[in-house]
């Protein structure tokens, strides 16, 4: 009898499905908003009261009356912004004021200080106005119970400034995960230490981490695990004690000491052990004392791109963002490409704009080793599995991993 | 005498040119990786050794001599990743061996385990192979010398993955721009604070250090000054000795406490103060000791868009980031727009993508104070200044600020 795996292959689908049903929304936190770049927002935001909170001076210049046609007009005082003073403006009068001062008692416009001239005492008012005019009415840019953001957005520099701008000091988000990063392979040395033959460097454990602090949550790499099983189950029960959610790479393909799929089950639950893709066909979902362990292909490429399609996904959805797929756009290809027969494929694209037209051109050979096909792609097409070539010109899936330059 | 401001008004590309010319790039430091995202890359790396350093199996199974065609072999024994035995493959032999692991002396193939079945101390052989089947040969993913990273590159996860997977612990980056973030006005007051008549709250020091941050820089919001030329002076001052640059908002237009530029002039010297723009008009930018300080407008909005438009790009270039331009793109207006007829326009809007088109809607009422207008959206319109409406379907370009919804 073959060896064959005893995980049935799964489809992409039922994969994503069983991770996001054990990965639950967390917590709601509430914090400052100098900590509050790139989280979620975990509730809607109503404004408390308006902005601005009283008629405010647009422009700096003199607050009069409209109607009054008075040319030269005595200047009763200053306004500046943050004062109150009690000047009350009448026909032939004017009070100076700045850009966002209250306007005065009996004033219903301002006048630019560009279309006047100061005679002494007076000022000489050298246009008509009507009433309103450059004056921001009480509630202009955000009236009193407005709702000024939805729950679930993410909170940007607009975001925050518009928080601050109607009072508030904090901002209610989701709890961000904690994320265990542990590679595994007796073959794993540590960037700057010298190799000895058949060893090479762990390139997992860092680009891991920066996908998972890339993507919201908070990385903490663990170390490497040897092959050895003591070794694999120490570093297991550490990680799932002290964090949310594990991420592991290597050791769930079908060798010997591929030791991680049975130490899962001896643990906890293996929820699937292989997919029908490529790369990262041996990804493997478990859960252990309710937490998620994910369990990724050793390769650099088929890591990230399972991560992509699995990780990313389960983080963005327990910190509360609603939208986590990333954006899908149809592309044509530039050139014709190779593909997998059986399995849907990621290749790893650039997608441009050429003549208001979406094209993409995959970044050269897509080895499930080769990082660089990672270097430069904007966006992972989605092949269906078929024989022969993809032409020139074919519409394919993209996802969007960053912004398009256009 | 109207009053007329004494700074001449300068285009959007003379402002920006004046930015950079004072803006040159930072010194080179050496970080460690874990502290490398979204940095950029200083110099070109080039692999030091080869990737993978060794002939190396693909797949878990065994390896054989490709002309060998006997069906049933002897297994001398196992290879697995990490460890070089002093086994030797010869004709009717074969050794099992692991992903990853180097190939044994004598082998020029693997068998993946899939088409073997092991009987007693003999392996069964099911399929035929060709030399080099499943074996990754020596710099299949990156040759020795080869240039893997560009100088300017932005490290992400693929980028920090590249630079461990050659053995690199600390990467060549720019020093980030340490910024001091001011904001003035005697009427501002601290989100969660009591608002007296005539105070609003400062959102624009929350929102621009979430800016700065945004734009790889390093964000210390540093209060808020009063309207008083003592107080002003004070923290400009304490500003530029503690920091590379220094972003104000507020006290830059036309009123009799607007003291910034009188200060700037006495400091240091005043490149342009104010600019053919909206909303941003009054943008200033001054050098001081030799340090940029970008005077920006206070209302929310203003300082916001003049930021975007002015410190990002300046705050990439000391960073080294050739691209420090945000991607243009032509888009059709969903809807007719007005704008102002004498200067160029920047608009919050929502650029998408229907039925292959790039369109544009605009975010609501683009007030200067109007935050809402920047919630959601993803670009910027650039409206050049003209008569009367842009009809729907007109083409305007875009500056796009995220990546696009599609």
């Amino acid at each position: 009898m073959p060896v064959e795996s005893p995980y049935p292959l799964v489809s992409i689908e039922h994969a994503l499905h069983s991770i996001l049903a054990h990965c639950p929304q967390f917590a709601v936190t509430r914090i400052s908003l100098s900590e509050s770049q790139n989280r979620v927002l975990a509730e809607d935001v109503l404004a408390p009261a308006p902005v601005p909170p009283f008629p405010a001076a647009a422009k700096d210049g003199y607050a009069v009356i409209a109607a009054d046609r008075s040319r030269l007009r005595t200047v009763l005082g200053e306004q500046t912004a943050g004062q109150i003073g009690n000047l009350m403006v009448v026909p032939g009068s004017a009070v100076q004021i700045m850009t966002g001062a209250a306007i005065p008692a009996g004033a219903d416009a301002v006048i630019m200080v560009e279309y006047t001239t100061q005679q002494g005492d007076s000022v000489e008012i050298e246009t008509d106005v009507t009433v309103g005019d450059d004056i921001r009415p009480v509630g202009q840019d955000i009236e009193a119970g407005q709702k000024v953001l939805d729950k679930g957005a993410i909170l940007g520099a607009a975001e925050i400034g518009l928080l601050a701008a109607v009072g508030l000091p904090t901002a209610p988000v989701f709890r961000q995960p904690r994320v265990a990063i542990l590679s595994t392979g007796d073959e794993l040395r540590d960037p700057g230490d010298e190799l000895a033959p058949g060893q090479i460097y762990d390139s997992n454990r860092f680009s891991l981490a920066a996908a998972v602090t890339q993507a919201g949550g908070v990385a903490h790499p663990i170390g490497i695990a040897l092959d050895s099983p003591e070794s694999l189950k120490q570093a297991l029960e550490h990680a799932i004690d002290t964090h949310d959610a594990v991420l592991t790479s290597g050791g769930v393909s079908m060798g010997k000491l591929d030791l991680l799929k049975p130490l899962l089950e001896a643990e906890g639950t293996v929820h699937f052990g292989r997919v029908i893709m490529k790369p990262g066909k041996p990804v493997t979902f478990a859960t252990v004392q309710g937490k998620p362990i994910f369990s990724l292909p050793g390769f650099p490429v088929s890591a990230l791109v399972s991560f992509e399609l699995f990780v990313r996904p389960a983080l963005r959805q327990m910190q509360g963002d609603f939208a986590w797929q990333r954006p899908r756009l149809q592309v044509a290809l530039a050139h014709a490409i190779s593909h997998d027969a059986h399995r849907t494929e990621y290749q790893r694209a650039m997608v441009y704009v050429k003549n208001g037209k979406f094209l993409a051109r995959i970044t050269g050979f897509q080895g499930s080793g080769r990082l660089l096909s990672l270097v430069g792609a904007n966006a992972l097409l989605e092949l269906p599995p078929g024989e022969g070539q993809l032409p020139a010109g074919a519409q394919v899936t993209a996802l969007l991993l960053q912004a398009l330059g256009a």
